[in-house]
């Protein structure tokens, strides 16, 4: 049994994983702005976990009762925003980082921080991305992602700190939720909504930008894997599945899986998309023991499932 | 003749900086927040120069009367404190580029942005590094100068904000002084003013860690060029000399001009402390015509002959 902190534990990939650890027996604190995050994604275990609601760039190392034994850092404003607001993808991403790092410095607590694969920017020709390639952050988000990382190794180098970078392929999966107000609409999730509650699909430019598609639960299994191995030099692993889906091909899986044709808009391409996305896992295979389980079919059945029954409320 | 906005103007490469656009004919706005400079430095041609005193970090387009046709961005917090305080640092230096971006957005502005060398970390063989070299920032203040240069890239790609990035190797001359409320002991300026004034010199470590010295006019002179160069994508320059000094050697350049020998008390090495330094400016000649013109003898006797002068008030 090991005490976590779970920043952004209220969130999309932050409740899967407060759920995945409680049920290996852990205990689980949260810390989380409810920003993005719900309350209701955790009232199933509202018992088992202790929650401080508040900004993770303000958090204090005194705040907490527990001592923790790894934090997982999760916690993030949206890449989506990020051009609106640079200001407060600052606040989020870069101080919130340091002050993870802080708390982890002086509860001697190893850190999971959650990165992202945009930080490579887009490739032209669909080879597979790994974590020697060039980094290209095409966004505020992604540059601030990329200098937490440099954070990560910073306080390792200096203090000790020993953490473990994880970088996300797109994740999706259940509770993932569109957040119109930070300008959030994750592609699987707008897609499902859009199509069960009959409302258009709006595709960015011409739909055959792809993404490397992680369902939820496997992205999970790669962050537990992270904290559990021995790697504490803030060295990084990409969780992907070395597939690329294209947004028309989401479309095409969401149709057949809701049995209903969606009525397509087509808008100007997104400023800073990311135009092919491919990433080799085999790193984190090798050194963490990753595989993911789940095709984009499976965990787009999954989401649908999910929606239908909790759409309608 | 042409409109500047000088951030850092106060200090001291930005006095210089200053000094030298204004003999050039240009009109130059500074915006300082005096917290490592002085009205002093900018007395001498304070009424041709228009002021304003605040952080960087908080400056608004529409608090300018002036159209801008050039940013020249040097304000920022020091490395020396960014361990202590990088939460301070954030403020300056990534929210500080932002803003001075957003400037430029909306002024059409050129931006010329002082970077650091430290970002590449130490070499163990004293091979030249240039602008390909690996990034390996070793304080929160290099990873925090790396993302801004993202940052410059990013404001090119998806605004067209034109702007160039110098890296300064270490630089030195007249009007840098040693704050020791800021943590902020610049390595030439402490040993002329030790010396001076009979004080023991501290040196950290074995005093056989080298740096690439570029007198303040140098630097100045690569600045002025980035600026009326044709760059305009964020290009990085390395400013330097392509020449190792050792700390032990910057001591004895001293003690022979000033003529006099220091008492010497070793410290422990600072951490993170970066343990060789030399850059290669070829790129910075080719594509700018920058070309160092001061050895570090004769920089270090300007430095000596204007300590005398001011040290004494």
């Amino acid at each position: 049994m090991a005490k976590y902190l779970v920043t952004g534990g209220f969130g999309f990939v932050g409740s899967h994983l407060v759920e995945e650890l409680i049920k290996n027996g852990h205990k689980v604190t949260v810390l989380d702005n409810l920003s993005n995050g719900h309350l209701n994604n955790l009232k199933h275990v509202s018992k088992e976990v202790m929650s401080y609601i508040g900004n993770v760039e303000q958090l204090q190392s005194t705040q907490f009762v527990e001592t923790f034994d790894g934090i997982f850092h999760l916690a993030t404003a949206p890449r989506s925003s990020s051009l609106k607001d640079p200001m407060r993808d600052i606040e989020s991403n870069c101080k919130g980082m340091i002050a993870v790092l802080e708390l982890a410095k002086s509860h001697n607590a190893k850190v999971v921080f959650t990165s992202n694969s945009g930080i490579y920017g887009s490739t032209t020709d669909g080879s597979a991305i790994n974590e020697r390639s060039i980094n290209n952050p095409t966004t505020p988000y992604d540059a601030n992602k990329l200098v937490s990382e440099y954070y990560c190794k910073i306080y390792h180098n200096i203090y000790g700190v020993r953490s473990a970078v994880v970088r996300f392929a797109t994740v999706y999966g259940e509770r993932q939720v569109v957040n119109e107000k930070l300008n959030w609409r994750p592609l699987v999730a707008t897609f499902v909504k859009n199509v069960l509650n009959n409302e258009d699909v709006m595709i960015n430019g011409d739909g055959e930008q792809t993404r490397d598609l992680i369902y939820v639960k496997d992205a999970v299994q790669g962050v537990i894997k992270a904290m559990d191995s021995s790697v504490v030099d803030a060295d990084i692993f990409l969780l992907s599945t070395n597939k690329e889906t294209s947004v028309n091909q989401v479309l095409i899986a969401v149709e057949d899986i809701v049995e209903k044709k969606a009525r397509i808009k087509h808008s100007e391409p997104l400023k800073g998309d990311i135009r092919r996305m491919r990433y080799d896992y085999s790193k984190a295979k090798s050194k963490l023991g990753f595989e993911p389980k789940y095709t984009h079919r499976d965990g787009i059945m999954k989401l649908v499932e999910y929606s239908r029954a909790h759409l309608s409320n």
